[in-house]
């Protein structure tokens, strides 16, 4: 743990952070929910400042009073119940708070963390703190990815800034890493922060394998897509074939095909693929059965994890075989901080790496983030593996 | 038809009311669509204009320069393809355009309606104004009920305005208005506007049968849960019956039962429910079922027209036991507006009278509107027959 | 009312003819049930077995036992408990209670409800035996309706019998039937036996319209889907076009495309449509479109029922621009014979004449049939009016 | 692999043990799919049958005549098309082809196999048909299972016979187990049969751990029930408590709760629980919620493996905390066959053990066997590790 200044500088760097990466958008797109996993840019200003009140305020700061008691359920992840009044509403529906509401509350919540933290130095607190500063970072992420599905599917297709970019090009040949066969040390392992599904470090047994150097390309992918790999039901798990067919799945997300010319939406607008940009946005359906029709494979978490050094890695999330479960003498925290990642370990699977929407001081080699199967809207990618 | 004059005063008054309905929101209530019946207010904003963009400027402005050509799909009510680009989205998830952009087509159009008007009386045109003026108004009325679900289906159950007054009390007596077997003209009969379901004007036979001059209060509608009306199958059809169970109806929509006293949301905000009150915001199958409970039953949109005289309405748009279906020698206009009225004539059922929320110059006595038999959201209500 | 010997015989005379219609099933056919619609054999066998011990045996035959007291809830409408024990389970998934059972179920009621019959003619208990009669009459067509359902939805198309002939062909000229302006008399009017729906009898206005004298055949049918109907929405009720997309309709059901000829599975098996045969297993909605297609209209069950003597009918069951609605007057019998019919008049549509899998006795100008706007396993058909 | 004489043998035995199975069943017990997972009977002792006749026949007997060239999509898994027509039908709504004429058809596929394996050994023949075989015990199991279902849900609760045991009483007393850590040899090693998932043979890290010697009891899980085990959601997976609310599971499938005492059906009929007895019909959720009530784990299937020599198993499949992969190395079949296990491969829990519903020759301590996590139909059962 560092200085109490630098902490509150963490601190507030990140809240601040947030806000600028809100700052292209329209009132209105803060308030839409275009399907279950996207939500409002509103409520992750709001929740992600929940956090902080309901977490460390409430219980460091004797004389710390409510903005608004209401906002505690709206903000929440459940609000079953309003006081007496029972009332269901998904977070797309909620046009109040307003976003000025909800940036008052923002400023306000700073502000008492920031007096807090001047004065109070715990370490209890401090570690709660750690946490909800890397929780408002992962839903920086979520907010970046959440703004692209927002109005990459509004028929206007605006943009969102001319400055972010997407990707860089990877120039090196490909080329496959060999990895010897023997005992290899898995998990976190220093003084930093991590979360709780990095740990217990622990050792796995890999037998030889080799991994791919570089990211799969558009050109790659769309190669595939040519060979009729979306019709080919043997290369597809049984559930991804049934998901093909039921979803019409027949290209990455963002993928348009306009007169035969596949067209792709980024955060700077509609323009045509890149082929040789790592291709992005595939679900994990999607990345096996690629593997499958290159005769190769997923690399597993821990494949990934002891190669990870000998390759670039940081444009994409990259799915991994492994599914998403809980280390030896994984230990849930107590409380309703324990809910944060063990709850999640079933029929996920483990992405490693980070993204270009990964905020600055986020990522890390041990760094476990995991996704249901059929999802596409994280920038994800795919690295092979045999 | 009317002067010039009038026809423009009416048209510009209806376009500044819409507007003014729209006053007491935030951008945030523009945005959202609670459930599919539910369109975002900035959809009924956009969606009217576009109806003038269409229909008469394209035709009869030969200079007109369309305000922006993606609005007509955005706004249409069908929206499956945009340009070549397949896209498809629900109202609510379109934060573009902004409301912002949307008032400034609407000025743009109406501007551009204005001056085409000054110098254009083509009979034709006006035939078409008139159908634009009152589709406005029929979504003025929507506007209302939308923005009442909007907000309150939010938790924080923000009020629209203290003035608007949901209805007021009727004092006299409960009586039974006696009428008489024979036949009764039924449909539109004068030069005035109508809507193509109200014609022909046609000869019925009706059979003795008394009609309420009253409308049922929210004090009897109270009676009939608490005598476990929404138990008692015998009372209910049987899709109304499965509907009860499927939506777990127990009360009108906003009603909220807090430490065992009924409470309502108007567009005041949250009171007690008043005793006195007509009944509001319940489906075709709960005021049939209330009927049953009194061994009643909702009077035919026959008899509802042709005892109409003889008492108040408007307060509540009244559910009948009429099916809405074409008028002998009904006939469908030619093109685009021949879908307005004639492809909803099956499995809905006709309200008659009007609401608080019908503007001026929109309600008559011989208006056949129509819901769907498990709709609440808009200000229905109950007059009994026997 | 006639004397007991008849009524004995005619009693019994139905009880056979539904085990008759059975004939030619196997075992495995009793079983099913591929749609909710469709009921197994051996469940109609064992409801209609069940009505007369329910409502009759149990109430005026003193010393009756109980077959088996489990089967009061399997051969219910509704059986939602068990005893304490609470079972849900759909009729086509019950192997148990066997047919072999069934059938001496059937024939223990049958025996005493014989003898009951030969020494007790209580007027009231004739009423309800007559009422029994029909309901078994009923679900003789249903019952001929559900095994074509079931034999000609398997793979195998295995064939019913060669001897059911499912329609003969009209050989008179189309012509229309003109029809006067006037009040007509609608609804039963003697002392047989009809439903409770088709009274009371009641004075109609009618305007002057034309019926056809015959039922729209396969060739015009055919003509129809050729001439793109399943694909101009403009014919089509809002509903009706949501209905076509979901469904993927293109044809009357048991219509099978085979390399470019068009087949039709009837109870004998799969053959070429004959194209004078009268066209049937379509949704009002079909009937409708098709309507539409011709500039035509269908009669409302009152213009029905005014020219019915003018024209032959009974092959098709014929749908109606009517809602099924209750009469001037309708009374609800008492009890649980009042949901007979009167819970089932919202959202359907009436149907007039009979079919060809109509059992003898049963049919009435005065009978209304009454099912939802998309069921289309039904001997369905179209009479145009205009 | 041994003689042809003793190949033919546990042909022929496992053949009849299929039949043996069936004995207690009435022919209309052989239709019925009352879940999806669930098949009939019938469908289960065509579909090995046809196994036979697709894999081995059709390849090796150059005189075999099809049986019925339409069984081939009845039996497969996937029966899109019918020749040129095209149907769609769920295995619960196929009445024929008849339970006789899938004996008939099993009976002539059994004698054609005789034939041909007298006189023909060749070595890759013979791998099939020892899949052929396995692939009929993994069937027969199933069928067991299957069987439950259908009577177990029918509200006559008939049982199956009086003589199949589900379990018997493990009399010694719990203990843990410990492990040591270090590598382990995982996968199959010997001559014997295997599937392809349980290859390649490859070692593993464990580190200490401790497993149960016992399967937990009814008595233990009435105790989570009791301490309301499926009301805290501090137990549950996110998405098994999802499972919990939309299933309302509050017990093991067959549990039923009478007048306050839990009953269970077996094979043998309706009895109280025995509190002795091993529980079982719980899905992984359940077994996952249980293991965290008590302070423990499930354990992976390494851990499994590892231990399975100290303790008894064979009672219940055995959830673990194993997510369904590929070991490294892992090979799919060519062609078809390929399709066995490796397309099952992701969002499965893998079970170990077997069932007292297995039959004999077919457990191996190896063996990876899989279930989604909801499902409950199988003898699943729980042992704890920590
Ligand atoms: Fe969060
Ligand atoms: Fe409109
Ligand atoms: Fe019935
Ligand atoms: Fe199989």
């Amino acid at each position: 743990m560092v200085s109490t200044d630098t902490v509150i500088d963490f601190f507030l760097e990140t809240r601040a952070h947030t806000e600028v990466i809100c700052k292209p958008l329209e009132i209105e797109d803060y308030v839409v929910q275009p399907i279950i996993d996207v939500s409002p840019p509103k409520w992750h200003l709001g929740h992600t400042t929940w956090f902080f009140e309901e977490f460390i305020l409430k219980t460091y700061d004797k004389s710390y009073q409510i903005f608004n008691a209401d906002f505690s359920f709206v903000f929440n992840s459940y609000y079953e119940t309003v006081g007496k009044r029972v009332v269901r509403a998904d977070r797309g529906n909620l046009s109040r708070p307003s976003v000025k509401k909800v940036f008052e509350y923002r400023h306000y919540v700073t502000q008492a963390m920031k007096y807090l933290l001047e004065s109070n130095d715990d370490s209890t607190l401090l570690e709660v703190l750690e946490i909800g500063i890397h929780h408002e970072k992962q839903h920086q992420e979520l907010l970046l990815t959440d703004i692209k599905y927002i109005l990459g599917n509004n028929p206007l297709l605006p943009k969102y800034s001319d400055s972010f970019k997407e990707y860089s090009i990877d120039k090196d040949a490909q080329v496959w890493i060999p990895m010897s066969e023997g005992i290899y040390e898995i998990g976190h392992n220093s003084a930093d922060f991590c979360f709780d599904n990095e740990l217990e470090r622990h050792k796995v047994y890999l037998h030889d394998y080799q991994i791919s150097n570089k990211l799969v390309t558009n050109a790659e992918y769309l190669d595939f897509i040519k060979s009729d790999g979306y019709k080919r039901f043997d290369l597809w798990h049984a559930a991804g074939w049934d998901w093909v067919k039921q979803s019409q799945a027949n290209s990455p997300l963002y993928w348009h095909e306009i007169d035969g010319v596949w067209h792709y939406y980024s955060l700077n607008g509609l323009t045509e693929i890149d082929l040789d940009a790592p291709v992005t946005h595939i679900s994990y359906f999607e990345a096996f059965a690629f593997a499958q029709f290159k005769d190769c494979r997923l690399p597993t978490e821990f494949e990934w994890e002891a190669a990870q050094n000998q390759f670039n890695w940081g444009q994409r999330w990259e799915w991994t075989e492994s599914a998403y479960l809980p280390y030896p003498n994984y230990k849930k925290v107590d409380g309703a901080l324990g809910e944060y990642n063990g709850k999640f370990m079933v029929n996920q699977k483990v992405l490693r790496g980070s993204s270009i929407a990964t905020p600055n001081k986020h990522a890390r080699h041990t760094y476990r983030n995991f996704f249901q199967t059929d999802l596409k809207w994280q920038f994800t990618g795919i690295r092979l593996a045999k």
